[in-house]
């Protein structure tokens, strides 16, 4: 009988396998779309992921596969199988569950409009101009609040969305934890701006070439523990992790040559999110044991290697003297300390990706408001850029100069990623929540860190949450690992920390 | 009724369109595994080639489809439908009898031994090491002979392996033909060897910097015609072109920075089998009126370009200045008549895809001869690298310092492209009887070129090759375009007048 149990068990998890195999196909579709894709060959590219995502969607919600799903979930002998065994069937049915409530051709609808949409956003901002994405990005909201509905997941049309990325998230909960933490940066952020002390952030701007950033970059990953005989690194418009199989994974970046937080921050932050995939179970691949948890989880883990160890002291103390030897031009007669001031230098900006750690998370405020907003149709897509800049001026003291530097600087809407953002700062709370725990654990890492010594971190990290799969919800994991409430005291104190020492507060 | 017809026309249509959908992305998976593909990735990425395949093989073995197509081929309306309907119509009837003979587990383990043997080829060539490919190869050349048994085409076993790159071509034919042409080459060979003229051939072994090899061969694939708006050029280890949708052609090459010719040529050659891809009609994209029409007509498109443009002296009056201004150390004290003569030494040499017009279809010859006899068991793969070494002892006069310029040197076998070798002769002789006829049509060639103009030679491939799709046998096809029953005669003309000239015969 379990011997009929694990037969049936075998031939479900067939089935997954190959869907997965379709779905890293799809990925390096879509991978290539952001890289090579020669100009004219977009549309065309448009007709394949939908078709591809048409064909998933109904490997996954197939009828024999339901049947053999449920089957298995309302066996006697479930409670004899191994844990791998219960978490798959487990999570299996909740994505069954959810797929099923979506139609084939909404799914083939969204694929198109996004793949599409990215496209069309590239040119927009090349040509700064809200205006030319604007009817594709109404096209994009129609169909993601389609999607809402079709989903009806909590009380609010965004918890639908919220949930795709990070299950068990709701509005509400997002409201509370982005409201809370902008309380606590907002003196924070004042005591910084009144401080006399000010980086030479002119340092970080001197001519950076190229060639050499990718050296540096590529040298400081392959440091922290991102495995270039499993995956790459290229360029693109928008920097971007994704996998295409167990053993290939792929970060992207893009340069400035007068910036050097761009690229390496850029490049430290999709290695985390690379080492986490890297990290997974090979032998679930494509299995709930062997997924990642929640893209809040995902993001603690590039924040964490971009943050917490890339813009930490003793991460320079080992790396500034590479660093100064690839760059001597700009950096002959830098000291450590100017350099690691001028990287965290704290400044309201209008960039998002480029902003430091104490402003980052105001950003994400403005963009959830934006798009819950939008999901519930309360903002009309019209409206948006307008809202943008209100926001932006009122929050940050800004306006942007124009649409690029705006409202078009994020690829994720293009992308149909709605309900996204506020996984960045989850991604933020997590991460130091679980620095902390690694911290009291291990020793104090920034010590190991000026000796080049990240494995042990990665080693925390690969124990405590890559190989957990998706066995725990995302909130259970963190609380699990570190044995704490999830809070934003640990983020807290590690900003205050931090700049207190280096603004000399 | 008519209007019946139309409908069901239009599903089949349909279902053929998405597979193409599916073929295309397999070929992505296929390009990336030649250029991009992480080192331990290869394993998962045969799976996934593996289980493309075979659902693109069971779409097009589908039984509704195969009962539709029969439907609309016994019609009764067939009589009034469109030329490209017949035609369409007509070859993937032929198409499915073909595929239904496979079966899928065949195919499946085709692609998985392809995806897996063209990694272990790479590796074996680097290690120069036939006894490492040996078992991969071992196990290729069984499943092709089962793939030929399966078929059972025509008289003799190879014939149903030409069959899948040559339709209509059989093993006698193929036999008489290299034979005929090899009779003429030997003794237009002696006189050439026996010439008192020598081309400088140093010019050629010079430093070439690969940057500017690339700079240049990118110029000229644009110049003769190729559309980088819709195709890339991009590195490799065996040179190739892939076509990924109907915007999307990619050509491969790679570069010696001590001979010029490995790149140059190669591109152009490339560049040749783009622009017919590019040349086909894109209304019926990945339908027979929009296919090429075999790949002996896909050879006399790259060699043509590569050989009858790419080494003409009118060819070299233009494009020669451009070439000194990228490598003015290398040919600043070059004339332009002993690099013409250089860039076309002729010389027996172990290596095929770097030999000259004369001694090309020599290599050829071996590799027919090679791969039939094992296909039909008369030389066992462990007696392949002898026989190759013996071969090359008797018929060019060397022998292999080692398998990499060897046994190994082409990555035909491991991709079971068996039976693709005769192509390039056939394709050698086609593209010399365009040449001939286009030329009657067109005026003086050369002069074109001289100027730069090489326009009016596409358009006419375009119009009498290209859009003719897979309307005719490829025999037919040349026929019809030049109005001559195809033979050896034009291009023993050709080599024997461009050779005595260079020569000085």
């Amino acid at each position: 009988m379990t011997t009929d149990f694990d037969a049936r068990y075998s031939k479900l998890v067939d089935h997954v396998r190959q869907t997965q195999l379709l779905q890293s196909a799809q990925a390096l579709l879509e991978w290539d779309q952001q890289t090579y894709l020669p100009e004219m060959a977009g549309e065309y590219r448009a007709e394949q992921v939908s078709f591809m995502a048409g064909m998933i969607h109904q490997r996954k919600t197939d009828l024999s596969y339901s049947e053999q799903l449920h089957g298995l979930a309302g066996s006697v002998w479930i409670q004899n199988a191994s844990q791998e065994q219960q978490t798959t069937i487990r999570v299996l049915n909740r994505d069954l569950d959810r797929n099923n409530k979506l139609p084939l051709r909404l799914v083939e609808e969204l694929a198109r409009a996004c793949a599409v949409g990215q496209q069309v956003w590239v040119q927009a901002r090349r040509n700064k101009s809200f205006s030319q994405f604007e009817p594709t990005l109404k096209h994009i909201f129609k169909l993601k609040q389609e999607q809402a509905d079709a989903l009806a997941i909590g009380n609010h049309r965004y918890d639908s969305l919220l949930d795709e990325f990070e299950p068990g998230a709701t509005t509400a909960q997002v409201t509370s934890v982005l409201s809370g933490l902008v309380k606590e940066l907002v003196p924070l952020l004042r005591r910084i701006k009144d401080s006399n002390f000010k980086p030479p952030v002119e340092i970080v701007h001197r001519p950076y070439p190229r060639e050499q950033q990718e050296r540096l970059g590529r040298k400081a990953a392959a440091a922290i523990g991102f495995d270039f005989s499993r995956g790459r690194l290229d360029i693109t418009h928008h920097p971007f992790c994704t996998e295409i199989g167990p053993n290939d994974c792929r970060i992207l970046t893009r340069y400035d040559e007068r910036f050097f937080n761009t690229a390496f921050f850029g490049i430290l932050h999709e290695a985390g999110h690379g080492m986490y995939e890297q990290g997974l179970r090979p032998d679930h691949y494509g299995l709930p044991p062997g997924q990642y948890c929640s893209l809040g989880v995902h993001e603690s883990q590039s924040r964490l290697w971009e943050n917490l160890v890339g813009r930490s002291h003793g991460f320079w103390q080992h790396f500034f003297p590479h660093t100064q030897a690839e760059f001597p031009d700009a950096l002959h007669d830098v000291r450590l300390d100017s350099f690691h001031s001028a990287i965290n230098e704290v400044k309201s900006s209008l960039i998002r990706v480029e902003a430091d750690e104490v402003t980052y998370n105001l950003h994400i405020a403005i963009r959830f408001e934006l798009e819950s907003a939008v999901i519930c149709g309360e903002l009309p897509v019209s409206d948006l850029r307008d809202a943008w800049n209100e926001k932006y001026r009122e929050q940050l003291g800004f306006t942007p100069a124009d649409d690029a530097e705006g409202v078009l600087q994020d690829i994720h809407w293009s992308a149909g990623l709605i309900g996204y953002f506020p996984t960045y700062t989850l991604g933020n709370i997590y991460a130091a929540q679980l620095f902390a725990t690694a911290a009291d654990e291990l020793g104090d890492l920034e010590t190991m860190f000026s000796k080049g010594e990240f494995q042990p971190l990665k080693m925390w990290m690969n124990k405590h949450i890559h190989r957990e799969g998706r066995r725990l919800f995302p909130v259970e994991l963190i609380e699990n690992a570190t044995e704490l409430a999830v809070s934003q005291v640990p983020i807290m104190q590690q900003l205050i920390g931090k700049y207190e020492r280096i603004y000399q507060l």
